[in-house]
């Protein structure tokens, strides 16, 4: 059995090189380049193609890796947005993502970056950096002490309350289809309104859907303590980042971090160093000493990078012995 | 009843004029300077002293508050070896200090900055400020992979121990004094060489006694995991530096946060910007990308603040009353 894998990265080669440890009856070949329809011939000969990119999966590029007869295809991220899914229906193709690779991962970056901002690290390294070594002013809050408002308590949020229940933080929580565990415990507030009025702390695990666009806006904000501190690694269309920038400069928000943001395409996981920043309202909070912006990292651990390439590898060989992976994307 | 306080700090005045509320049948003094010989007038018709400075608690300067009718010194800190015991005793003077203010302060702080090493923060924040947001190749680690090996289980390192656990750490500890809690949880290795062998994160959470002097040593860095990450907050006697700096250039350590250092009287809490930096060592640690220093600021907390004010001005108000806190220092 061979396999072809396009976009492989360094940080992935260790978990590949593990994969093919484990798998020594199966071929593995790979490229740092994309699929497209030009690249799609270096498949040829295999019963896969394991895949991961932003760039779309056009018609074009499906009939191209078809035509060298790979119809398997199975990608190492959850996005499938990208890929024409009637050109892979009309082709007869078999697709599978990875819906979860480590909840962890990101439950983990959103709670260090709430804890980074309440002890006010980034003026301190600054601070050491420049070696002026004096702690004043530059005091922390402790996380034992807030009040952290959790507003979705899916995977990921209960993995963050459980970081906050570590730290010894009060946590409410809100979700309009609550988990009978954290019921129980009595973590969860009535409404959206109550959380805010409450919460020191608001950290975000909901979906982009429609209904939750701008959730964090300027009435809601309003709505806020005074001071709150705000948490989003989960979607960038969760959040007004004007209103937030308007919480800032007026105080009302004292902190931010974001590793999502809506217009993050084309922006985010770029090297503009040396280059005119399009965009001048992020590059506003990346010079706050009270924001924390990171481009969508939170998934980017060791552990999340080889549950990609393991299970996205594993669904591979399904595909090719004719069986259905778990997770096999139904279209 | 009189109190005068020395040495306050601007970032201690929210907790003081929170005190002075609840205390109103007490008059409050205070000057920003630090308690010498010259100084001690000040507190002239006072019925106790707060102080808190690294300066010397000289017998001139004990005199010189003895002189003008003050022998209540209450420290709103915890260290007293400053204190010339003997010129004390002889005037009759009480002494009390604060030995415990917020041992959550100084855990949350060492397992922050070990979060931070696993997940890169600080090469990441550098990629981010100069515009690169390209993520590959600054991948993290996740808490909840390590084993973490915590020596010393006293308050710190129990509340150290809560917050991997949140995490969903592996928590492996040592301590020559076991507590029964823990020991039912299984959490104690036998000997320091096992928890070496096991650990890939270590944290100190143990005094800076004699027997623990270079407890991280080279000797001792060569029994660990290759690829060891390193945290002190507790005492910089434990460390010695010079081996950690051959572990990190050999990559036997590939990470270390400190926050105490045996040299650092003298260093920290001193503004060496557009000076000459004293300390060659300290300043290469500074400048890497795998290590965190910070300049003794783990107890440096909103909340600690609070306690030690309100600890120490409660004790001043005990001995201006001829009662002994609970505080007091025996000598």
């Amino acid at each position: 059995m061979k396999i072809f894998a396009y976009g492989i990265r360094d940080d992935e080669k260790p978990a590949l090189e593990d994969w093919e440890k484990q798998n020594p009856e199966v071929t593995v070949e790979y490229t740092q380049e994309l699929l497209t329809p030009e690249t799609a011939k270096l498949a040829a000969g295999s019963d896969s193609a394991v895949v991961y990119q932003q760039l779309d999966y056009t018609k074009e590029t499906l009939e191209a890796l078809a035509a060298v007869g790979v119809k398997n295809m199975s990608l190492r991220n959850v996005g499938t947005d990208n890929i024409d899914f009637d050109a892979a229906k009309e082709l007869g193709f078999n697709i599978s993502n990875v819906p979860v690779y480590s909840p962890n991962a990101i439950a983990e970056h959103s709670m260090i970056q709430l804890s980074r901002l309440l002890r006010r690290t980034k003026p301190m390294d600054e601070k050491v950096a420049k070696h002026d070594l004096r702690w004043a002013p530059t005091i922390g809050r402790e996380m034992r002490m807030q009040t952290v408002g959790v507003i979705g308590t899916g995977n990921i949020g209960r993995k963050a309350i459980n970081i906050l229940k570590g730290f010894g933080a009060k946590v409410i929580a809100f979700d309009k289809f609550p988990n009978k565990e954290l019921q129980e415990e009595g973590l969860y507030v009535d409404t959206l309104d109550e959380l805010f009025a409450q919460a020191d702390a608001i950290s975000l695990y909901v979906p982009g859907v429609p209904e939750n666009h701008h959730l964090i806006n300027k009435e809601n904000i309003a709505k806020m303590k005074d001071g709150v501190v705000l948490v989003n690694v989960s979607r960038g269309n969760l959040v007004d980042v004007d209103a937030v920038i308007d919480g800032l400069n007026s105080g009302k928000v004292s902190d931010f971090a974001m590793d999502v943001y809506e217009n993050e395409v084309g922006l985010f996981n770029e090297d503009w160093s040396g280059k005119e920043f399009p965009d001048p309202k992020i590059a506003d909070l990346i010079s706050r000493d009270n924001v924390l912006v990171t481009p969508h990292i939170a998934f980017y651990t060791t552990k999340a990078v080889d549950e990609m390439v393991h299970q996205s590898f594993d669904a591979a060989v399904s595909f090719a012995k004719g069986e259905t992976p778990a997770i096999a994307v139904k279209f």
